[in-house]
């Protein structure tokens, strides 16, 4: 495909966008009318809504179009997979600018055709407009195939926290390559194409999950919102963390203890969950801390082997 | 509340935001967690997105904050209703510069509550991230009442077309404001905060409606899509087509042809449905045209009084 967004025109482009998708059993009616229509048989839906701007969550010489897309759809996926639901639809509001290459737009929506595909959603649905900075906004829908959603304020006082996924992988792909560097490959590709384990979701919820979240911003912060919707204190044991020695490698190379970004790296969208005492966890899960009565208010809820992490803190996106 | 959205902070914002919004019976599970859980009745759920961005859809110093809500939330419920289904709550998607007033992004969400509650609907969740340019992006969900959605595809030969709503104030609005004047002030009005009439869509359904949709493009651009996607021709007679005097006034004082802009105009949201001819409609409902066989290719399929409108066409948003 040749030309710019304005040379393809706005009827152009989403004709092209929606050449590149295909029906899934979910997606009732797909893309072409006043709204989708998508499968619900839980009788209620779980959805949730995420914007990406370039330059800010996205730079076009780090990331292709369509890692973009996959990291996109990823994102918001990996939110309805940490209610305990099934991804079903997503739909996309997208702002491109005229002169923007009309490849880019169409290996975007490769991108999150394809994550869905893994996530066993389709795509319902979107509006495509014209403007100065690229933004993609993706609300995702999911199904909680008659299970209750697991929320962030069930987490009780004796339960365990065990993590499933990567933590620190996309941070440390970050810091390679804000050095400029293009590799090591597995951390570059892990910051620009997250893995969030999907099915992890709703098998934690039939496991019996007290709460859950997807790691976004960083284990501590997002354990943060846990704790302090759950009225307790969480503490991690550094030694249950998974330092793998590459990341341990870039971090003597950059100067950053590895653990930093286990600790605080975000988009990596693991799936963190709480469960009581007795839980017979799956493999792929490592119990990570404990739930433990809270402490007094303006203490930090979540600690690391009984401390504060003194360099923790999640991601403000209005503070950077 | 004074101080900038820089000022405020994400979390800050964030929480402005959600203490303007209060829970409906359909939002299960509103705003704070990593999504909304939302009922969905019918075991299907109607869902539509739309982007607005400031300088294309809307301008600061001709509509409020307030106004910008009302006005995107209603476009987005209006698809809702047009398939008929009847809105269920909607998702926020908001992009803000860090130096723009707080007052701004609250009393938006002002504006969205308050057309939520028009339409019977919640909000249930968003995000809010900093940019350049402010970025409106909504997703509004619905619920069919075991009715089957009303597509764009049913019309056929012999249907009567009828409307209820508005047509053309909100372009005859526009016309006023972009001669830097502020009145008739219904006008005005209309263009600043269209009033979509939501229970007209699930009713339509209910009485058998073939073919349905909201004008959002304008009359002729969006009954072609109808005729597009029901391989039809629709002739609409002008007669039938209310121009207030009012209208025809300002008409006169910009030199534009009324009839004009309750062709052509879009963003009033009113509702056109395509019924079978022996149908009884509610007192709020004009019969403006019938369905006539599909014409040969590449002629208009919409004609007003037997003959292809001359200035007709829709709004392309990359085309201006």
């Amino acid at each position: 495909m040749k030309g710019s967004v304005g040379e393809l025109g706005e009827f152009g482009l989403i004709r092209e966008l929606t050449s590149r998708i295909s029906g899934t059993p979910a997606v009732r009616l797909g893309p072409g009318d006043d709204a989708a229509v998508i499968a619900a048989p839980d009788r209620r839906v779980v959805a949730s809504t995420d914007i990406l701007l370039e330059g800010r969550h996205f730079r076009r010489d780090w990331s292709t179009a369509y890692d973009v897309g996959r990291k996109g759809a990823a994102q918001n996926l990996a939110d309805i997979a940490a209610m305990g639901a099934v991804p079903t639809a997503i739909l996309l509001g997208l702002v491109v600018p005229a002169e923007l290459p009309a490849t880019w737009p169409v290996e975007l929506m490769d991108g999150i055709r394809d994550e869905c595909q893994v996530a066993g959603a389709g795509v319902a649905g979107g509006d495509v407009v014209r403007g100065e900075t690229i933004t993609v906004s993706i609300t995702a829908l999911g199904d909680l195939g008659g299970r209750e959603p697991v929320t962030r304020t069930g987490a009780r006082p004796g339960d365990v926290v065990a993590v499933t996924g990567w933590l620190g992988w996309s941070a440390a792909g970050h810091a390679v390559l804000s050095r400029g560097f293009r590799s090591p490959r597995a951390f570059v590709e892990a910051h620009r194409r997250p893995e969030p384990p999907y099915p992890a979701g709703p098998a934690a919820a039939a496991l019996g999950a007290t709460a859950m979240t997807d790691v976004s911003d960083g284990l501590i912060a997002d354990l943060g919102h846990i704790a302090t919707g759950s009225k307790v204190r969480i503490d991690l044991r550094s030694a249950a963390l998974d330092v793998p020695a590459q990341m341990n490698d870039i971090g003597q190379a950059v100067g950053v203890d590895p653990l930093t970004w286990v600790l605080t790296g975000g988009e990596d969208h693991a799936i963190v969950a709480v469960f009581p005492p007795d839980t017979k966890l799956p493999a792929r899960w490592r119990t990570i801390g404990e739930v433990l009565p809270a402490r007094g208010r303006g203490l930090p809820q979540v600690t690391v082997d009984g401390a504060p992490w003194a360099t923790a803190g999640g991601w403000d996106h209005f503070a950077s």
